[in-house]
């Protein structure tokens, strides 16, 4: 049942609306944010002067046009508000915080001992919290909350990860609660490819505006979807499952059970395998930053697996983007850079002559501006972007 | 960029919001309905006293609460408004007029000759709704518009079909402008099977809520998107292309130039193909209603081809359910009512042991409610939809 919307809803929309303006346009008048929004001059110029009283915004120049008095342009305050992002990845704990501008001001890592248990790990990532929150010189109560980005299954209801992967026997727990209860702030939890589309979507400003995927590669294949501006998650917090798009019915067995899903080829534990497994030197490549160093060296073995990868990667890509009709596709994930722009190639090319579509649109397939850290800085932004962004739901009454 | 939202837009959502609220609930008191969509009761009664005054809505009885004074109920005044949904299928033009209820209140078919030109099949187009509308006794102005789905690629913005299957040569053709000058209606073109997922919400109400995807089985397969209750319809209206998920990147060629689309196999034609093609008596199933008849008079055979169709079937859907986290499939199309209830228990128990949040969220998978003209019917509820319910993003001040 859709709810209706009333005039104190309208008002903080609005003024969500009139702060991501400002955030997307690097120095704006109230003059051209009016005539951006639709909003009357009034009705900005009332919102612009709370949003200074809030420290939110400052006035930073004039700009003289080509009559009138000269306006005065208009700037986010980017270090009014911070939060904290923690990639919870079994291998590595990243830990960031991030200003409203999307800029990271201090990070930590931290590295779990294989096969650890839930309550050791939410201490790990407390440690790694507050010696980030050290490091930025900021005491958690100047922070506006703490997003975790997860890999695998998470139940977003509850706030649990559901069995994460390479960490046998967790089963379900609630690690946002049992962090939270920790620090003592507000805490999110979301799906690791969906915080780096919307870390995307936040620092990237009007170039990432609209409806993309963010396809991650890290330890599994990942894909964060943002539809229409807003984050596009499931009925469960577990859409974008690309990994796990079956490339070949009577494909190899995944992990997951089902058969020839896309993660069961390209994720690094399977190029690795595939490459000759343990037969490989010791020192032989393990993952994407490592086989990425070996096609740089020219190893041919590894660039012919790197190669086969994208065209598999372009397999699933194009069965997505004949399902959501996406106009651009991002590609990150941890250890990518060195691979991220032939990926990206191999994937547009195949995406626009085999799509369905092919003949309504281009799609644009690029790597990620966010780069390293894409999960954490997302995890961060997500909490941002809940707080500052505006949504359109955020219009109507709440629930009784 | 975002647009923010002002007061007359606000009425006029809410003003959708209370007919929408109207039309789920079969008899409702203000009271409830001011419960419901988060209004107040000042709000609710002044807009229910206009949606009377225009004739969209009707008292109709009333009922004794536990106390106070009985409240009179408020039903949607389904004759009050008309919209036409054309099913532009190659082998079967299907027209009907329906009642702001979603009933069908006159229906009429045409059969193109096969290799028709755009122009004779425009001419047969109207025709179709002429005879409709004259069998349903209402003239065109009467009419709020008509709705036309079609299968295979459009282009949304110019309203154009791209190619259609079994109309070779045709390329790109304006459909919608043509049968708008001839008509003298406004018209709106969509892919059928976002349509009929349409018509699926606009019948089933309540009961049709949230997300949904409507699997379309006809010539070929489709998958409409309802997300949050809202069409989603992709960059440039050809979300949805279930049957262009690949199950085997190393498949069958499919006639869209990619490997292994789902369409490749469990399309009619593939099946009958698979089942010995030219070689079968000339009286031998073509589609999915002759299928059905045989597999109800026991035809080994093409049995087991049903199971097979319905496993791949189950393929994709595992795949659709990983990227977009759905609780509910619905499963229709051209003549599938004998093959539907199997085909959506195979499904449902596919998806439920092998998509990766099983342990998350059961998923639903169920026949359609709309039946037969499923498409015809949601072209027309779409142009019904876009008149009379409520779009968030109508909140919005309009680009200028």
């Amino acid at each position: 049942m859709r709810r209706g919307s009333n005039g104190p809803r309208v008002g903080s929309y609005n003024r969500k609306v009139v702060l991501d303006a400002v955030r997307e346009v690097e120095g704006v008048s109230r003059v051209e944010l009016a005539k951006r929004t639709g909003l009357t001059p009034q009705t900005v110029s009332n919102i612009v002067r709370r949003l200074i009283d809030e420290d939110l915004v400052v006035e930073s120049g004039q700009v003289q046009g080509l009559m009138g008095k000269p306006r005065t342009l208009l700037r986010i305050n980017e270090a009014a508000y911070h939060a904290v992002g923690v990639h919870f990845d079994p291998h590595e704990v990243t830990c960031v915080v991030v200003d409203l501008g999307g800029r990271v001001v201090a990070r930590a890592t931290r590295t779990p001992r294989p096969g650890s248990r839930p309550s050791s790990v939410v201490t790990l990532l407390v440690k790694a919290v507050e010696s980030a929150l050290g490091r930025a010189g900021l005491a958690p109560e100047s922070v506006v909350g703490v997003g975790i980005a997860s890999p695998g299954a998470i139940d977003a209801v509850g706030g649990e990860v559901i069995g994460p992967p390479n960490l046998p026997g967790w089963g379900r727990v609630p690690l946002r609660d049992n962090v939270a209860a920790r620090l003592g702030l507000p805490v999110t939890l979301d799906n690791d490819a969906t915080a780096a589309a919307m870390g995307e979507r936040w620092v990237g400003g009007a170039s990432r505006s609209g409806s993309f995927a963010y396809i991650y590669l890290g330890t599994g294949v990942g894909c964060g979807l943002i539809l229409s501006d807003q984050v596009f998650r499931g009925s469960s917090g577990n859409a974008g499952e690309l990994g796990h798009v079956s490339i070949d019915v009577r494909g190899r067995l995944c992990h997951c059970g089902n058969r020839g899903c896309l993660e069961a080829y390209i994720s690094p534990a399977a190029i690795r395998a595939d490459l000759g497994g343990d037969d490989l030197p010791p020192g032989g490549p393990q993952d994407w930053s490592e086989f990425a160093r070996a096609v740089a060296a020219g190893d041919p073995r590894v660039t012919r697996a790197m190669d086969q990868a994208a065209s598999r990667l372009a397999d699933a890509t194009v069965s997505l983007v004949n399902l959501l009709d996406l106009p651009r596709i991002v590609i990150g994930g941890r250890g990518l850079q060195g691979l991220a722009v032939s990926f990206s190639a191999t994937v547009q090319a195949r995406v626009n002559a085999h799509a369905m579509a092919r003949g309504a649109r281009l799609v644009e397939v690029t790597p990620t501006i966010v780069g390293e850290n894409a999960a954490a800085i997302g995890a961060a932004s997500l909490v941002l972007h809940s707080s500052y962004s505006p949504h359109l739901a955020a219009l109507l009454a709440d629930v009784p």
